[in-house]
Protein backbone atom coordinates (compact mmCIF):
# COMPACT_ATOMS: atom_id res chain seq x y z
CA UNK A 1 0.00 0.00 0.00
CA UNK A 2 2.52 2.62 0.92
CA UNK A 3 3.94 2.26 -2.52
CA UNK A 4 0.14 4.02 -3.96
CA UNK A 5 0.35 6.37 -1.02
CA UNK A 6 3.57 8.04 -2.07
CA UNK A 7 2.55 11.09 -5.17
CA UNK A 8 3.87 10.34 -8.15
CA UNK A 9 5.23 13.65 -8.89
CA UNK A 10 7.59 12.95 -5.53
CA UNK A 11 10.50 10.44 -5.51
CA UNK A 12 10.05 8.43 -2.23
CA UNK A 13 12.82 8.22 0.65
CA UNK A 14 12.57 4.12 1.03
CA UNK A 15 14.63 2.33 3.52
CA UNK A 16 15.76 -1.17 4.98
CA UNK A 17 16.55 -2.96 8.10
CA UNK A 18 19.15 -5.84 8.37
CA UNK A 19 19.46 -7.21 11.61
CA UNK A 20 22.05 -9.70 12.14
CA UNK A 21 22.32 -12.39 14.75
CA UNK A 22 22.18 -15.73 15.72
CA UNK A 23 20.64 -15.19 18.82
CA UNK A 24 17.49 -12.93 17.48
CA UNK A 25 16.83 -16.09 14.94
CA UNK A 26 17.06 -18.74 18.21
CA UNK A 27 14.98 -16.48 19.66
CA UNK A 28 17.26 -16.26 23.08
CA UNK A 29 17.08 -12.59 22.48
CA UNK A 30 14.05 -10.64 21.54
CA UNK A 31 14.20 -8.06 18.62
CA UNK A 32 13.86 -4.37 20.26
CA UNK A 33 15.12 -2.14 17.26
CA UNK A 34 13.06 -3.08 14.49
CA UNK A 35 9.83 -1.43 15.75
CA UNK A 36 11.80 1.11 17.13
CA UNK A 37 13.42 2.12 13.97
CA UNK A 38 9.94 1.78 11.95
CA UNK A 39 8.66 4.35 13.65
CA UNK A 40 11.59 6.48 13.64
CA UNK A 41 11.90 6.30 10.02
CA UNK A 42 7.77 6.60 9.31
CA UNK A 43 8.13 9.87 11.53
CA UNK A 44 10.56 11.35 9.02
CA UNK A 45 8.64 10.49 5.89
CA UNK A 46 11.24 7.95 5.21
CA UNK A 47 9.47 4.54 3.69
CA UNK A 48 10.59 1.43 5.62
CA UNK A 49 10.23 -1.35 2.84
CA UNK A 50 11.71 -3.68 3.81
CA UNK A 51 13.19 -6.06 6.99
CA UNK A 52 15.69 -9.35 6.99
CA UNK A 53 17.22 -11.08 10.03
CA UNK A 54 19.98 -12.94 9.00
CA UNK A 55 22.41 -15.54 11.08
CA UNK A 56 26.00 -14.48 12.48
CA UNK A 57 27.34 -15.64 8.32
CA UNK A 58 29.80 -14.48 6.28
CA UNK A 59 27.69 -15.24 2.97
CA UNK A 60 24.46 -14.68 4.60
CA UNK A 61 25.00 -10.99 5.76
CA UNK A 62 26.81 -10.25 2.25
CA UNK A 63 24.17 -11.20 -0.12
CA UNK A 64 21.02 -9.87 2.28
CA UNK A 65 22.85 -6.41 1.97
CA UNK A 66 23.63 -6.72 -1.23
CA UNK A 67 20.33 -7.43 -2.14
CA UNK A 68 18.85 -4.65 -0.34
CA UNK A 69 21.59 -1.58 -0.68
CA UNK A 70 20.71 -1.99 -4.03
CA UNK A 71 17.18 -1.73 -4.10
CA UNK A 72 16.11 1.09 -1.34
CA UNK A 73 17.99 4.74 -0.87
CA UNK A 74 19.09 3.53 2.79
CA UNK A 75 19.72 0.18 4.67
CA UNK A 76 20.21 -0.14 8.32
CA UNK A 77 22.17 -2.69 10.02
CA UNK A 78 22.15 -3.96 13.84
CA UNK A 79 24.30 -5.99 15.45
CA UNK A 80 27.36 -7.87 15.21
CA UNK A 81 29.90 -4.99 15.82
CA UNK A 82 31.05 -6.20 19.53
CA UNK A 83 34.25 -6.91 19.97
CA UNK A 84 34.06 -11.03 20.28
CA UNK A 85 34.45 -13.40 17.09
CA UNK A 86 31.09 -14.15 16.56
CA UNK A 87 30.97 -10.07 15.89
CA UNK A 88 31.72 -10.00 11.72
CA UNK A 89 29.41 -7.26 10.31
CA UNK A 90 31.59 -4.97 9.80
CA UNK A 91 34.19 -7.48 7.64
CA UNK A 92 30.78 -8.39 6.06
CA UNK A 93 30.13 -4.95 4.92
CA UNK A 94 33.87 -4.22 3.88
CA UNK A 95 33.26 -7.74 1.79
CA UNK A 96 29.66 -6.46 0.36
CA UNK A 97 31.17 -3.31 -0.60
CA UNK A 98 34.89 -5.10 -1.84
CA UNK A 99 36.60 -2.78 0.43
CA UNK A 100 39.48 -3.18 2.52
CA UNK A 101 39.18 -3.55 6.19
CA UNK A 102 41.75 -2.69 9.22
CA UNK A 103 41.75 -0.72 12.19
CA UNK A 104 40.87 2.89 11.73
CA UNK A 105 42.66 5.70 13.65
CA UNK A 106 39.78 7.56 14.48
CA UNK A 107 37.83 4.26 16.09
CA UNK A 108 41.13 3.74 17.47
CA UNK A 109 41.08 7.35 19.21
CA UNK A 110 37.22 6.73 20.37
CA UNK A 111 38.14 3.68 22.33
CA UNK A 112 41.59 4.75 23.52
CA UNK A 113 39.14 7.74 24.96
CA UNK A 114 37.20 4.73 27.54
CA UNK A 115 39.84 2.01 28.07
CA UNK A 116 43.34 2.56 29.17
CA UNK A 117 46.22 1.36 27.19
CA UNK A 118 46.14 -2.44 28.86
CA UNK A 119 43.09 -2.41 28.29
CA UNK A 120 42.27 -1.90 24.98
CA UNK A 121 43.49 -5.08 24.01
CA UNK A 122 42.79 -7.26 20.72
CA UNK A 123 39.68 -8.02 21.00
CA UNK A 124 38.50 -4.38 21.79
CA UNK A 125 40.50 -3.27 18.23
CA UNK A 126 38.51 -5.32 16.77
CA UNK A 127 35.62 -2.58 17.16
CA UNK A 128 38.36 -0.21 15.57
CA UNK A 129 38.18 -2.46 12.40
CA UNK A 130 36.26 0.20 9.97
CA UNK A 131 35.94 -0.55 6.08
CA UNK A 132 37.60 2.12 3.87
CA UNK A 133 35.81 5.04 2.80
CA UNK A 134 33.57 4.78 6.00
CA UNK A 135 32.31 7.76 8.20
CA UNK A 136 31.98 6.88 11.73
CA UNK A 137 28.54 6.93 13.50
CA UNK A 138 29.24 8.10 17.08
CA UNK A 139 28.55 5.62 19.91
CA UNK A 140 28.15 8.05 23.38
CA UNK A 141 27.19 4.97 25.04
CA UNK A 142 30.34 2.24 25.23
CA UNK A 143 32.53 4.63 22.84
CA UNK A 144 32.68 1.70 20.13
CA UNK A 145 31.33 3.80 16.73
CA UNK A 146 29.04 2.54 13.97
CA UNK A 147 29.76 3.31 10.96
CA UNK A 148 28.41 4.89 7.53
CA UNK A 149 29.65 3.46 3.67
CA UNK A 150 27.16 4.40 1.01
CA UNK A 151 23.77 4.29 2.10
CA UNK A 152 24.63 1.59 4.90
CA UNK A 153 24.28 2.75 8.18
CA UNK A 154 25.89 0.07 10.64
CA UNK A 155 24.48 0.08 14.16
CA UNK A 156 25.02 -1.80 17.48
CA UNK A 157 22.38 -4.15 18.49
CA UNK A 158 22.40 -3.15 22.19
CA UNK A 159 18.49 -0.98 21.68
CA UNK A 160 20.17 2.20 24.23
CA UNK A 161 23.43 2.33 21.60
CA UNK A 162 21.12 1.88 18.10
CA UNK A 163 19.27 4.35 19.06
CA UNK A 164 21.73 6.86 20.06
CA UNK A 165 23.10 6.13 17.08
CA UNK A 166 20.32 6.77 15.16
CA UNK A 167 20.02 10.21 16.41
CA UNK A 168 23.42 10.68 15.28
CA UNK A 169 22.37 9.53 11.75
CA UNK A 170 18.93 11.32 11.55
CA UNK A 171 20.14 14.87 10.51
CA UNK A 172 22.54 13.25 7.99
CA UNK A 173 19.15 11.76 6.15
CA UNK A 174 17.27 12.62 2.94
CA UNK A 175 13.62 13.02 4.07
CA UNK A 176 10.28 12.77 2.30
CA UNK A 177 7.36 14.09 2.98
CA UNK A 178 5.71 12.99 6.35
CA UNK A 179 2.89 10.42 6.03
CA UNK A 180 -0.62 12.15 7.92
CA UNK A 181 -2.39 9.11 9.44
CA UNK A 182 -6.07 9.41 10.80
CA UNK A 183 -7.32 6.08 12.97
CA UNK A 184 -11.37 5.53 12.76
CA UNK A 185 -12.51 3.11 15.48
CA UNK A 186 -15.45 1.20 13.45
CA UNK A 187 -17.40 0.05 16.47
CA UNK A 188 -17.73 -2.82 14.16
CA UNK A 189 -15.94 -6.15 13.44
CA UNK A 190 -13.56 -6.37 10.58
CA UNK A 191 -15.67 -8.37 7.90
CA UNK A 192 -18.70 -6.16 8.79
CA UNK A 193 -17.03 -3.28 6.67
CA UNK A 194 -14.65 -5.15 4.96
CA UNK A 195 -16.68 -5.28 1.11
CA UNK A 196 -17.20 -1.28 1.89
CA UNK A 197 -13.92 -0.48 2.69
CA UNK A 198 -12.29 -2.20 -0.29
CA UNK A 199 -14.28 0.09 -2.34
CA UNK A 200 -13.37 3.20 -0.27
CA UNK A 201 -9.53 1.99 -0.63
CA UNK A 202 -10.15 1.55 -4.85
CA UNK A 203 -11.74 4.88 -5.12
CA UNK A 204 -8.69 6.78 -2.93
CA UNK A 205 -5.89 5.33 -4.85
CA UNK A 206 -3.85 8.42 -3.03
CA UNK A 207 -4.41 6.64 0.28
CA UNK A 208 -3.36 3.50 2.22
CA UNK A 209 -5.84 2.39 4.18
CA UNK A 210 -5.43 -0.35 6.18
CA UNK A 211 -8.18 -2.75 8.57
CA UNK A 212 -6.71 -3.73 12.11
CA UNK A 213 -9.30 -5.51 14.15
CA UNK A 214 -8.67 -6.30 17.94
CA UNK A 215 -11.02 -7.25 21.08
CA UNK A 216 -12.22 -4.34 22.87
CA UNK A 217 -13.99 -4.50 26.41
CA UNK A 218 -17.29 -4.78 24.44
CA UNK A 219 -16.20 -7.38 21.85
CA UNK A 220 -13.97 -7.52 18.61
CA UNK A 221 -13.82 -4.47 16.96
CA UNK A 222 -11.78 -3.18 13.92
CA UNK A 223 -9.26 0.28 13.93
CA UNK A 224 -9.45 1.65 10.52
CA UNK A 225 -6.12 3.63 9.43
CA UNK A 226 -6.01 5.93 6.94
CA UNK A 227 -2.13 7.02 5.75
CA UNK A 228 -1.85 9.75 2.48
CA UNK A 229 1.06 12.25 2.32
CA UNK A 230 -1.74 14.36 1.01
CA UNK A 231 -3.79 16.06 3.87
CA UNK A 232 -6.61 17.59 1.80
CA UNK A 233 -6.50 13.41 0.18
CA UNK A 234 -6.77 12.06 4.05
CA UNK A 235 -9.45 14.47 4.93
CA UNK A 236 -11.66 12.95 1.81
CA UNK A 237 -10.60 9.40 2.29
CA UNK A 238 -10.96 9.71 6.42
CA UNK A 239 -14.68 11.06 5.54
CA UNK A 240 -15.34 8.57 3.53
CA UNK A 241 -14.45 5.68 6.13
CA UNK A 242 -16.56 7.37 8.85
CA UNK A 243 -19.82 8.03 6.64
CA UNK A 244 -19.68 4.20 5.86
CA UNK A 245 -18.91 3.04 9.05
CA UNK A 246 -22.24 5.09 10.68
CA UNK A 247 -24.14 3.75 7.84
CA UNK A 248 -22.73 -0.14 8.55
CA UNK A 249 -23.32 0.57 12.18
CA UNK A 250 -26.98 1.79 12.09
CA UNK A 251 -27.80 -0.63 9.76
CA UNK A 252 -26.69 -3.55 11.52
CA UNK A 253 -27.60 -2.36 15.14
CA UNK A 254 -29.87 0.14 14.72
CA UNK B 1 27.21 -20.15 13.82
CA UNK B 2 24.59 -22.22 13.62
CA UNK B 3 25.38 -24.04 10.76
CA UNK B 4 28.37 -25.32 12.03
CA UNK B 5 27.24 -26.20 15.58
CA UNK B 6 24.99 -29.26 13.38
CA UNK B 7 27.04 -32.53 13.54
CA UNK B 8 27.72 -33.03 9.79
CA UNK B 9 26.50 -36.33 9.78
CA UNK B 10 22.81 -35.03 10.21
CA UNK B 11 20.56 -33.30 7.62
CA UNK B 12 18.83 -29.92 9.58
CA UNK B 13 15.47 -29.21 9.76
CA UNK B 14 15.43 -25.10 8.69
CA UNK B 15 12.83 -22.57 8.82
CA UNK B 16 12.37 -18.87 7.80
CA UNK B 17 9.42 -16.90 8.77
CA UNK B 18 8.11 -14.21 6.08
CA UNK B 19 5.91 -11.13 8.05
CA UNK B 20 3.58 -9.36 6.02
CA UNK B 21 1.91 -6.32 6.85
CA UNK B 22 2.42 -2.12 6.43
CA UNK B 23 1.60 -2.01 9.94
CA UNK B 24 4.63 -3.88 11.05
CA UNK B 25 6.99 -1.49 8.58
CA UNK B 26 5.14 1.63 9.51
CA UNK B 27 5.73 0.77 13.30
CA UNK B 28 2.59 1.19 13.72
CA UNK B 29 2.05 -2.66 15.02
CA UNK B 30 5.12 -4.11 16.93
CA UNK B 31 5.76 -7.65 15.91
CA UNK B 32 5.07 -10.24 18.67
CA UNK B 33 5.53 -13.37 16.16
CA UNK B 34 9.03 -13.49 15.49
CA UNK B 35 10.37 -13.96 18.65
CA UNK B 36 7.58 -16.64 19.91
CA UNK B 37 8.02 -18.90 16.59
CA UNK B 38 12.00 -18.67 17.13
CA UNK B 39 12.03 -19.92 20.64
CA UNK B 40 9.20 -22.16 19.70
CA UNK B 41 11.18 -23.77 16.62
CA UNK B 42 14.36 -24.14 18.63
CA UNK B 43 12.66 -26.20 20.91
CA UNK B 44 11.38 -28.31 18.18
CA UNK B 45 14.78 -28.61 17.02
CA UNK B 46 14.26 -26.77 13.69
CA UNK B 47 16.79 -24.13 13.00
CA UNK B 48 15.39 -20.89 12.50
CA UNK B 49 17.95 -19.36 9.42
CA UNK B 50 15.99 -15.94 7.99
CA UNK B 51 12.80 -13.74 8.72
CA UNK B 52 12.09 -10.72 6.36
CA UNK B 53 8.99 -8.61 6.54
CA UNK B 54 7.40 -7.22 3.36
CA UNK B 55 4.39 -4.79 2.89
CA UNK B 56 0.87 -5.50 1.44
CA UNK B 57 2.15 -5.83 -2.13
CA UNK B 58 1.24 -8.78 -4.09
CA UNK B 59 5.27 -8.46 -6.03
CA UNK B 60 7.06 -7.87 -2.73
CA UNK B 61 4.90 -10.94 -1.18
CA UNK B 62 5.46 -13.32 -3.95
CA UNK B 63 9.15 -12.62 -4.85
CA UNK B 64 10.37 -12.96 -0.83
CA UNK B 65 7.92 -16.62 -0.72
CA UNK B 66 9.36 -17.86 -3.73
CA UNK B 67 13.16 -16.95 -2.61
CA UNK B 68 12.69 -18.35 1.02
CA UNK B 69 10.82 -21.68 0.30
CA UNK B 70 13.17 -23.03 -1.88
CA UNK B 71 16.06 -22.66 0.33
CA UNK B 72 14.73 -23.95 3.82
CA UNK B 73 12.55 -26.86 4.83
CA UNK B 74 9.96 -24.91 5.85
CA UNK B 75 8.31 -21.68 5.63
CA UNK B 76 5.88 -19.81 8.08
CA UNK B 77 3.91 -16.35 7.05
CA UNK B 78 2.10 -14.45 9.67
CA UNK B 79 -0.48 -11.64 8.66
CA UNK B 80 -3.09 -10.48 5.61
CA UNK B 81 -5.65 -13.32 5.95
CA UNK B 82 -8.11 -11.23 7.21
CA UNK B 83 -11.46 -9.95 5.09
CA UNK B 84 -10.31 -7.11 3.95
CA UNK B 85 -8.89 -5.45 0.66
CA UNK B 86 -5.37 -5.22 2.02
CA UNK B 87 -5.31 -9.27 3.15
CA UNK B 88 -3.76 -10.35 -0.15
CA UNK B 89 -1.57 -13.22 1.59
CA UNK B 90 -3.75 -16.01 0.11
CA UNK B 91 -3.68 -14.42 -3.38
CA UNK B 92 -0.03 -13.75 -3.12
CA UNK B 93 0.80 -17.82 -1.81
CA UNK B 94 -1.90 -18.95 -5.03
CA UNK B 95 0.34 -16.77 -7.25
CA UNK B 96 3.64 -18.07 -5.71
CA UNK B 97 2.75 -21.51 -6.32
CA UNK B 98 1.27 -21.19 -9.66
CA UNK B 99 -2.24 -22.84 -8.73
CA UNK B 100 -5.52 -21.17 -8.79
CA UNK B 101 -7.54 -19.96 -5.87
CA UNK B 102 -11.35 -20.14 -4.82
CA UNK B 103 -13.69 -20.42 -2.01
CA UNK B 104 -12.88 -23.39 -0.26
CA UNK B 105 -15.81 -25.53 0.95
CA UNK B 106 -13.81 -27.12 3.89
CA UNK B 107 -13.22 -23.29 5.07
CA UNK B 108 -16.41 -22.01 4.02
CA UNK B 109 -18.05 -24.82 6.30
CA UNK B 110 -15.22 -23.76 9.10
CA UNK B 111 -16.98 -19.87 8.70
CA UNK B 112 -20.45 -21.17 8.64
CA UNK B 113 -19.60 -22.52 12.35
CA UNK B 114 -19.35 -19.12 13.60
CA UNK B 115 -21.09 -16.63 11.06
CA UNK B 116 -24.93 -16.78 10.66
CA UNK B 117 -25.61 -16.99 6.60
CA UNK B 118 -26.51 -13.32 6.75
CA UNK B 119 -23.61 -12.29 7.88
CA UNK B 120 -21.76 -14.49 5.37
CA UNK B 121 -20.64 -11.42 3.50
CA UNK B 122 -18.75 -11.22 0.24
CA UNK B 123 -15.20 -10.02 3.03
CA UNK B 124 -16.21 -12.79 5.09
CA UNK B 125 -16.43 -15.08 2.59
CA UNK B 126 -12.31 -13.93 1.34
CA UNK B 127 -11.24 -15.90 4.37
CA UNK B 128 -12.67 -18.71 2.55
CA UNK B 129 -10.48 -18.58 -0.15
CA UNK B 130 -7.78 -21.13 -0.61
CA UNK B 131 -5.55 -22.00 -2.80
CA UNK B 132 -5.66 -25.14 -4.40
CA UNK B 133 -4.31 -28.08 -2.83
CA UNK B 134 -3.86 -26.39 -0.05
CA UNK B 135 -4.58 -28.39 3.60
CA UNK B 136 -6.29 -26.02 5.96
CA UNK B 137 -4.63 -24.76 9.65
CA UNK B 138 -7.47 -24.85 12.21
CA UNK B 139 -8.21 -21.75 14.09
CA UNK B 140 -10.11 -22.73 17.50
CA UNK B 141 -10.08 -18.53 18.05
CA UNK B 142 -11.74 -16.76 15.34
CA UNK B 143 -12.59 -19.87 12.84
CA UNK B 144 -11.21 -18.30 10.03
CA UNK B 145 -8.39 -20.94 8.55
CA UNK B 146 -4.67 -20.62 7.93
CA UNK B 147 -3.41 -23.45 5.46
CA UNK B 148 -0.54 -25.10 4.54
CA UNK B 149 0.42 -25.57 0.96
CA UNK B 150 4.11 -27.58 -0.24
CA UNK B 151 6.47 -26.51 3.06
CA UNK B 152 4.82 -23.17 3.28
CA UNK B 153 2.52 -22.61 6.30
CA UNK B 154 -0.10 -19.45 6.34
CA UNK B 155 -0.72 -18.05 9.48
CA UNK B 156 -2.71 -15.15 11.05
CA UNK B 157 -0.69 -12.02 12.29
CA UNK B 158 -2.67 -11.70 15.36
CA UNK B 159 -0.53 -13.64 18.21
CA UNK B 160 -3.49 -15.35 19.70
CA UNK B 161 -4.14 -16.59 16.51
CA UNK B 162 -0.59 -17.28 15.24
CA UNK B 163 0.14 -19.46 18.26
CA UNK B 164 -2.78 -21.60 18.11
CA UNK B 165 -2.57 -22.19 14.29
CA UNK B 166 1.62 -23.13 15.13
CA UNK B 167 0.37 -25.74 17.82
CA UNK B 168 -1.83 -27.12 15.43
CA UNK B 169 0.90 -27.52 12.70
CA UNK B 170 3.82 -28.73 15.17
CA UNK B 171 2.84 -32.36 15.13
CA UNK B 172 3.06 -32.58 11.27
CA UNK B 173 6.68 -30.68 11.29
CA UNK B 174 9.59 -32.58 10.86
CA UNK B 175 11.88 -32.18 13.42
CA UNK B 176 15.39 -32.29 14.03
CA UNK B 177 17.88 -32.83 17.01
CA UNK B 178 17.21 -30.56 19.78
CA UNK B 179 19.70 -27.83 19.85
CA UNK B 180 21.32 -27.64 23.60
CA UNK B 181 22.28 -24.05 25.54
CA UNK B 182 24.45 -23.79 28.59
CA UNK B 183 24.82 -19.85 29.59
CA UNK B 184 28.31 -18.92 31.64
CA UNK B 185 28.20 -15.77 33.17
CA UNK B 186 31.38 -14.40 32.75
CA UNK B 187 31.74 -11.73 35.51
CA UNK B 188 33.96 -9.81 33.28
CA UNK B 189 33.59 -7.33 29.96
CA UNK B 190 32.86 -8.96 26.68
CA UNK B 191 36.03 -6.82 25.36
CA UNK B 192 38.17 -9.06 28.53
CA UNK B 193 37.51 -12.25 27.03
CA UNK B 194 36.86 -11.82 23.27
CA UNK B 195 40.45 -12.76 22.33
CA UNK B 196 40.55 -15.64 24.33
CA UNK B 197 36.54 -16.76 23.76
CA UNK B 198 37.47 -16.98 20.19
CA UNK B 199 39.92 -19.03 20.62
CA UNK B 200 38.12 -21.69 22.45
CA UNK B 201 35.19 -20.79 19.49
CA UNK B 202 37.62 -22.24 17.00
CA UNK B 203 38.41 -25.50 18.99
CA UNK B 204 35.04 -26.35 19.56
CA UNK B 205 33.87 -26.23 16.06
CA UNK B 206 30.80 -28.64 16.80
CA UNK B 207 29.51 -25.74 18.97
CA UNK B 208 27.90 -22.70 18.50
CA UNK B 209 29.86 -19.52 20.86
CA UNK B 210 28.05 -16.70 21.26
CA UNK B 211 29.05 -13.52 23.35
CA UNK B 212 26.16 -11.38 25.08
CA UNK B 213 26.92 -8.44 26.42
CA UNK B 214 24.53 -6.82 29.35
CA UNK B 215 24.73 -4.50 32.19
CA UNK B 216 24.11 -5.72 35.56
CA UNK B 217 23.53 -4.70 39.03
CA UNK B 218 27.67 -3.93 39.41
CA UNK B 219 28.28 -2.73 36.04
CA UNK B 220 29.56 -4.38 32.72
CA UNK B 221 29.17 -8.15 32.41
CA UNK B 222 28.91 -10.62 29.82
CA UNK B 223 26.67 -13.67 29.02
CA UNK B 224 28.50 -16.38 26.83
CA UNK B 225 25.89 -18.89 25.59
CA UNK B 226 27.28 -22.49 24.08
CA UNK B 227 25.24 -24.14 21.93
CA UNK B 228 25.37 -27.64 20.22
CA UNK B 229 23.48 -30.48 19.33
CA UNK B 230 26.08 -33.14 20.98
CA UNK B 231 25.38 -33.36 25.13
CA UNK B 232 29.22 -34.51 24.97
CA UNK B 233 30.60 -31.68 23.03
CA UNK B 234 28.62 -29.24 24.62
CA UNK B 235 29.87 -29.74 27.92
CA UNK B 236 34.04 -29.41 26.90
CA UNK B 237 33.22 -26.40 25.13
CA UNK B 238 31.44 -24.91 28.30
CA UNK B 239 34.40 -26.28 30.77
CA UNK B 240 37.05 -24.49 28.20
CA UNK B 241 35.01 -21.28 28.49
CA UNK B 242 34.27 -21.99 32.62
CA UNK B 243 38.08 -22.56 32.79
CA UNK B 244 39.08 -19.10 30.42
CA UNK B 245 36.56 -17.05 32.20
CA UNK B 246 38.25 -18.03 35.80
CA UNK B 247 41.92 -17.25 34.60
CA UNK B 248 40.61 -14.11 33.50
CA UNK B 249 39.39 -13.05 36.11
CA UNK B 250 42.20 -14.11 38.67
CA UNK B 251 44.25 -12.42 36.12
CA UNK B 252 42.28 -9.03 36.15
CA UNK B 253 40.65 -8.70 39.39
CA UNK B 254 43.50 -10.19 41.18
Amino acid sequence: MSQSSTPASRTPVTAAILVIGDEILSGRTKDKNIGYIAEYLTNLGIDLREVRIVPDLMDEIVSALNAIRARYTYVFTTGGIGPTHDDITADAVACAFGVPIDHDPRAVAMLAERFPPDQLNEARMRMARIPQGADLIDNPVSKAPGFRIGNVHVMAGVPSIMQAMLDHVAPTLKTGVRMLSETVLAGLREGDIGTALGEIAKAHPDCAIGSYPFWSETGPDTNVVVRSRDPEALMRAVAAVQAMVEHERSRLKG
